[in-house]
């Protein structure tokens, strides 16, 4: 028996989640179903990756992701499933599951074939229910699906060396609760190519020269209390893997946020200069 | 072993839902509890029954359905349980169980009688935890109340046809998460009334002549990619039955919505011609 | 097998919740997890104390509170756990549960310990999920931390009772989703000080002179419909057992609420009178 996420761009306003649900544990009583997010920006499907690809690892191996964006099925997107890192993964093939792909290879992908034994009024949705509960139960993806090999590729924004080898540029890919600004520039990655060399991430103001292992180390010193560092800026690779560049203790809507006060927005870029 | 599902306007930023949840497993340790939605509007009683009648049917047989909206009981609104389609239901009889019993006739109705069993100071919440818990367990409706006949009716937003057949007159009863309207008519009372007929939807730009089975049915020709029609009109049955006017693919805060393009809200008249 | 309740001010746009359910059901297969809130104010440790303290009565005995707002561990705020009333909370020691520990003496208190028994790049969060896991399955509170006798105080906002024992001062602690004002003026401390004497609650505009039973007990004539009772304000002792300023059926975004129409706003003063 395995876990069932959800992560959709449906809102929580609506009764779609919860019709959702009820699908899945009239198929599937035993279902165990976790919400990822369903505060998905509406048919983005870079949020909707970085939400699965910073979220799936902290669920037990067999987990089926199930992620409701943009999946209606047309001439353009087919239904996949793809299982990677011992975890399924449920969607249309939207470019949204290219990010996890980029990183491992996929163990099997398979495009979704089951449209033909369902009532003719199924809706796309009760075709993942359908998939999620038979994956979820311990199915087979042949069962469910005829084996691929490739799937549509989202590769514009990814983080890139420059050809002296003496900077990265990435792009801000999520920009979270606290309003603290997320990058596609993985630790991997810019171990990598740092290579224990000094770096400097470019910012508008002044520049950071070092990266955190976290938040509360900005407390670097014993003099002063905690508190009193409320409001600096600074940068981390979060739980994610990912650089994230934070205001220490930020409330976006009384103090302002990495987002607000450095003016990094949505697909901004981002450098990171080595000496 | 019921569901019981949870439809209530207390919001997710306050403890009130997880205080109910955990009064229901106080009660019934064993429960499946749903969420359908938390964000209704304040006391708006027309909000809830669309969700509850549009999520009821996702759900099996025998689910419990708790509505907490609106539910002091006072001289006017007595606490009441319907049965009906084989789900039972629990409010205040303050109209909100109406858009149901009009479709279809109840199985059977009762007016709660515990409340001098319970604490002195339960809360009207409380009744309801006690009465979903004793369904959801199993438990008998008479047990639980007295048998009415009659239950408050809300009709004045009912769908109605002109005198000479020729036109059909609606109004908006929802708008969602993704700024698409909902209207009060139902497919199958459209089909009765058009017999057939062309029809328009008159709206404040262009009418739209074709309803659709689904949104990427928008897509009518081969030649352009689907991100072509982003932004278009479009109407279709939803999955809960009922007339939806939407914009392909909205994004409400980029790049507006059938609410916000087509200046279409709650409680307009919505009109439909036939020829 | 205890419940484990979640506060946090994570949100639910970003995937920090589902995360932390897939951490915890990694651990702990069978856990039953409940979201009390993760719309807690950023670091707001007064509001996290209030929705605690309002809701951890509606869960059984032996339930573990897992409160994380403001928990990275640093050289002020270390992890405990307090055994209070039989129930388990799981917090840093930021003076978040000192609200539960001054009404009542917690019967354990420990500061956890087991931060070198995780992976060097275990999170606090971790931390907390471990613990959590322990406590539900029915573990020791000495096997994951050391007793310790005291922990941070905040008392600064708590009610007070003038010099000439005629008037009381409290502060508003919280607003609920409807604008609905709380103080943390407790019904027992209420009914101690006013010794049956005549009261007024000044306000800006007319003083209240009753706190009702209940919301609905404003409609104190049967010559009126409820209906024409909506806009006026009220008091009332809530269910958390603190007075609550209200208006009768408030909707926020539309006719306005305490917080809005009365200028009451987080940590004002409210003045009873005693005549």
């Amino acid at each position: 028996m395995s876990i069932i996420t959800l992560t959709t761009d449906y809102g929580l306003k609506d009764h779609f989640v919860g019709a959702l649900k009820g699908k899945i544990l009239s198929e599937y009583s035993e279902a165990v179903i976790i919400d990822i997010s369903h505060d998905i920006d509406p048919f983005n499907t870079l949020e909707a990756s970085y939400a699965i690809s910073a979220s799936y690892a902290s669920f037990p191996k067999g987990t089926v992701h199930l992620i409701g964006v943009d999946i209606e099925a047309n001439k353009e997107n087919q239904h996949i499933v793809m299982q990677w890192n011992d975890h399924y993964f449920i969607a249309a093939d939207n470019g949204i599951l290219s990010m996890l792909s980029q990183k491992i290879v996929p163990q099997k992908m398979v495009a979704i074939n089951i449209h033909d034994r369902l009532p003719s009024d199924a809706a796309d949705l009760d075709v993942f229910v359908k998939v999620a509960c038979h994956l979820a139960k311990g199915g087979l993806m042949n069962v469910i699906g005829k084996e691929i090999h490739t799937i549509k590729q989202v590769t514009n924004l990814q983080a890139t060396i420059s050809d002296d080898g003496n900077s990265l540029k990435g792009h801000v890919i999520y920009i979270d609760h606290f309003g603290n600004v997320i990058t596609n520039i993985s630790k991997k990655y810019f171990i990598e190519v740092a290579k224990g060399r000094a770096y400097e991430i470019v910012l508008k103001t002044k520049n950071i020269k070092t990266i955190l292992p976290n938040y509360s180390a900005i407390a670097s010193s014993d003099k002063y209390p905690i508190k009193s560092y409320e409001g600096e800026k600074l940068a981390i690779f979060n739980e994610a893997g990912f650089l994230e560049i934070a205001i220490f203790r930020s409330n976006p809507s009384k103090v302002g946020s990495a987002n607000s006060l450095l003016g990094l927005n949505y697909r901004d870029i981002i450098n990171i200069i080595f000496r």
